[in-house]
């Protein structure tokens, strides 16, 4: 296989080879619908970086690195990650880049994971997940010479790291505004990882938002998975004051109370409203379908991608606002008589 | 930051430097116990190769390489590769291996990623999913030379090359067989991707044991997402004949068949039998629980890794049952009257 030149993409796409040598580097001075062509073409022609070079130089080691520090079983039930990695992986195959994908137990094999990657020039920069208060990934991402890296979550928790995050606080307040509108006055919420830096900052907003239309509300925690919001929905309805209406963070939790409801023979909407969070294709599937907190995952893998990318072309890092989930009601909820 | 060194390893773990370079580079040599203490040590130093090692030497690139040639909107609906990447995973941080993930839209865009994998050295082996007969994929990594490769499915898929796989047809027969014996006689089947190897696996056996229970069954083909798992289910309970009873080809369409019965006006499983496969959490999480064709996906994805360490030590190659999925009736199955 004869290996495929940057002479060789600038003839097929017209332009000069400095031209290609930008758009291939991800660097400015050539338009966003050239850098596209000529990416395209490279695709085609099935070029890639000499590896004799790139070891040579440091060049792209063509290859962004994503740590999961979650447990295997917690992983594999919410769809979001793997939405949220084909939204990345969107952004890698024109550009001829991988995803290196690590699972560990915990944030300390994940800064092991880090400095590895970094001594061994494994990735060219980081996504960096579920960042949390005081995160020591942040710390040790934030010292001089550390990877590129971008942070998914708050400006609160990246700690002046480059950012994209969703508002979760608006979207927390928007349910319970829409709840209590709709007659509710005994909302609870049932969160997920309490050590994670949005389950925070989402619990804060509703008690707040809760607060000031004069209610009170229990939150009750869970590790995300079918069988924690299961029991966290168990454990609300059977209690003394059972909520009328739940928002959880995430769908298949919603999906587990679903199930809970109909065991304990209460008719949803009527009975029990419902909130998903992602609003992955699960909550157009269940009967009634599951009212949700939607936002673009895929969509928003996609971006933080191309923030990366900015990051190792040497642009400034900044904090960017992917979206705010807007509620979509769907059968699950309706308006209640006061 | 001080480089550890196999010395280092050595020291702390009692053994020789020999032992421990056979257990690092997965060769056979040591016991079982004995590399897992080795190995668990070097990650507790923080043990990586040298690059400069690595690039000269042409010595492990601590990476396998898994391509996954499908749509986003159809990758993050299904629990499946999110728990059989985990599995992999669970096999990979003890050797400070990691994943390279790569999403491509087709199969030769996945021929590709092989050939510019194996050229700039970027993986030790690849992991081979979702194989089709006449698979170019499997004919490329068969050539001399090709990267090592465990191809996940049947042996009749695999072309020589060292396969794991459950026994898809054996549960499709089991799950007949249980429906015909609870007294169903209008038993249908709600299929994956027509394209997929295991999809005409599972259809052969499907129709073979319809035959030899002398009924007819109805076969209807979909993508595996929610949406077109509830078309197929809306088109047979809506058809001339309905059928008593449903076999799907994964849990979610599953779940999207007990909506759109609900929405029907069905009961299940009085009136609607369901059964799904995988058994992710989801099906314990509906109410009635879904019966499923159970399986440990997190424990295939660990199998297949560890053929794959086998394979990449040089070791000869095979054919390896992981598990014939069993039939766990829950509530959406029940014996009816003939």
């Amino acid at each position: 296989m004869q290996r495929i030149t940057i002479a060789d993409i600038a003839r097929e796409a017209g332009v000069s080879t400095g031209a290609v040598s930008y758009a291939l580097n991800g660097r400015p001075g050539v338009s966003r619908a050239t850098r596209d062509r000529i990416l395209a073409i490279a695709e085609e022609l099935g070029w890639e970086p000499s590896p004799a070079a790139r070891s040579l130089t440091g060049a792209s080691t063509q290859t962004i690195g994503l740590v999961l520090a979650r447990h295997p079983s917690t992983l594999g039930v919410e769809s979001f990650y793997m939405q949220f990695i084909a939204g990345i992986e969107s952004e890698l195959a024109p550009r001829s880049f991988a995803l290196l994908l690590q699972v560990v137990p915990d944030i300390e094999a994940e800064l092991r994971t880090y400095r590895r990657w970094r001594a061994a020039r494994r990735v060219d920069g980081v996504v960096v997940v579920d960042p949390r208060h005081d995160d020591p990934r942040v710390a040790l991402l934030g010292e001089p010479d550390a990877l590129p890296a971008v942070v998914v979550g708050d400006p609160a928790l990246a700690g002046g790291l480059t950012n994209v995050w969703t508002d979760d606080a608006a979207a927390v307040r928007e349910s319970v505004r829409y709840l209590y509108s709709a007659g509710h006055r005994r909302i609870a919420r049932v969160s997920g990882l309490p050590e994670l830096g949005h389950t925070f900052i989402r619990d804060v907003a509703f008690a707040e938002e809760m607060t000031r239309v004069g209610l009170e509300g229990e939150i009750a925690g869970t590790d995300y998975t079918t069988g924690s919001g299961a029991s966290a929905t168990r454990r609300l309805l059977t209690s003394h004051e059972p909520p009328s209406a739940i928002v959880f963070d995430n769908d298949v939790m919603a999906l587990a109370a679903m199930g809970v409801a109909a065991e304990l023979g209460l008719r949803v909407p009527d009975d029990l409203s419902i909130i998903a969070w992602d609003d992955s294709p699960l909550c157009q599937a269940t009967f009634p379908a599951l009212s949700a907190l939607s936002h673009d995952v895929t969509g928003f893998g996609a971006h933080v991608a191309r923030r990366l990318f900015e990051r190792i072309a040497g642009e400034r890092g900044g904090s960017h606002l992917d979206s705010t989930p807007t509620l979509r009601p769907r059968g699950t909820t309706r308006a209640r008589l006061v």
